[in-house]
């Protein structure tokens, strides 16, 4: 069956990988959905048409047959949610994956958008130089407690999922910053999924459209 | 079976339930699932027997048997999964209603937290007046789209759903600013939250720890 997503047309992060479709890419890929991509311009994202699809006009979404999606995280639990591999099947260990989806969405991700949309909007501000160190912390705050949880595990709760590939996705928005690196054993989780096969396909596909090569889906 | 969740012991917003238990009793109110709370002081929320269950420190957990959770969002998902009520059983219709639970705490929240926190945290900083516009309209943009999504509709895709829970609670954190009532349809729709039975019970709940009455789960 024929799964289409969204994505931008030009990557404002020029490939890295930081766009929020690398979630849904990277989810599809570990659970073997081929799928399509449609590309938007800035200007499509806000037009009506795609105001259908995505009531905030961004990306990605995802299209099955009648069934539209929206939100990376929505669409990455219906992923875990139809195919095997990324939520566990024992009842217990499944809530607490997704606990960790929640987690890396509101709890650890917020603070780090937040410092990287000062850079990106405040930079010309007066006040930018005193702000930034203040939200740094306020990632760090996140990042030292997470670190204490995770500890010496490979992965957050048990084998990979769903969680822990949201995670990756969010903590890897702070390439750049020197933030994570003070956390090794972050650092070191963001490696592991870095060089998982699903990690890799999703990540070469995103940077094709970038590179303007063609894209296989 | 006993449920059992986590709450602040002295409410930060005097009641108003704008605390994230709120949006936990609220779902347990919905399906008819009793719970008891247990109180945290501020301090105990850092200690390591809390941190055990909660990573970072919050409330609230959820602890059923063996299970315990944290997370408001995936407390809330494991509830609506649970029992019937907060979640369609069309697999589309109940996709979509996921879609809006992440929509609210991963799109709509992250803005308005933010405010607040300017509010609660830089007040006393120089760029405050300059800065508290700028953030306020932020808000203005993701309340505009919600606002032209929802139309005349009574929720945001059907029946109300735990994604409309999540997004009552999450538009309520704007109460005081002004800023909710300049969005009509978003104001009734919040109404229309507040004005259901179960979440009559949830805010007296929340409600009597503040004015240290005697608690029924």
């Amino acid at each position: 069956m024929a799964v289409t997503i969204t994505a931008f047309e030009h990557s404002p992060d020029r490939g890295r990988g930081l766009a929020r479709d690398m979630r849904v890419r990277w989810a599809l890929e570990e659970v073997g959905q081929p799928y399509d991509v449609r590309l938007l311009s800035f200007g499509a994202m806000k037009e009506p048409a795609h105001r259908k699809l995505h009531p905030f006009g961004q990306i990605p979404t995802y299209e099955d047959g009648d069934l539209v999606l929206f939100e990376s995280g929505a669409i990455v639990f219906h992923v875990a949610e139809h195919h095997a591999g990324l939520l566990p099947s024992a009842a217990h260990a499944r809530a607490r994956a997704i606990a960790w989806m929640f987690a890396a969405l509101n709890t650890v991700e917020p603070p780090i958008v937040d410092r990287a949309s000062a850079i990106l909007m405040e930079r010309d501000k007066v006040w930018h130089g005193e702000r930034l160190p203040i939200l740094d912390d306020r990632v760090r705050n996140r990042l030292r407690e997470l670190s204490s949880r995770l500890g010496e595990a490979d992965w957050l709760d048990g084998a990979f999922s769903a969680g822990d590939l949201l995670m990756v996705t969010v903590l890897r928005r702070l390439i750049g910053s020197g933030i994570l690196e003070e956390y090794p054993n972050l650092s070191a989780y963001v490696g592991r999924g870095e060089s998982r096969p699903a990690y890799k396909r999703a990540f070469a596909a995103q940077l094709a459209v970038f590179a303007g090569t063609p894209q296989s889906g």
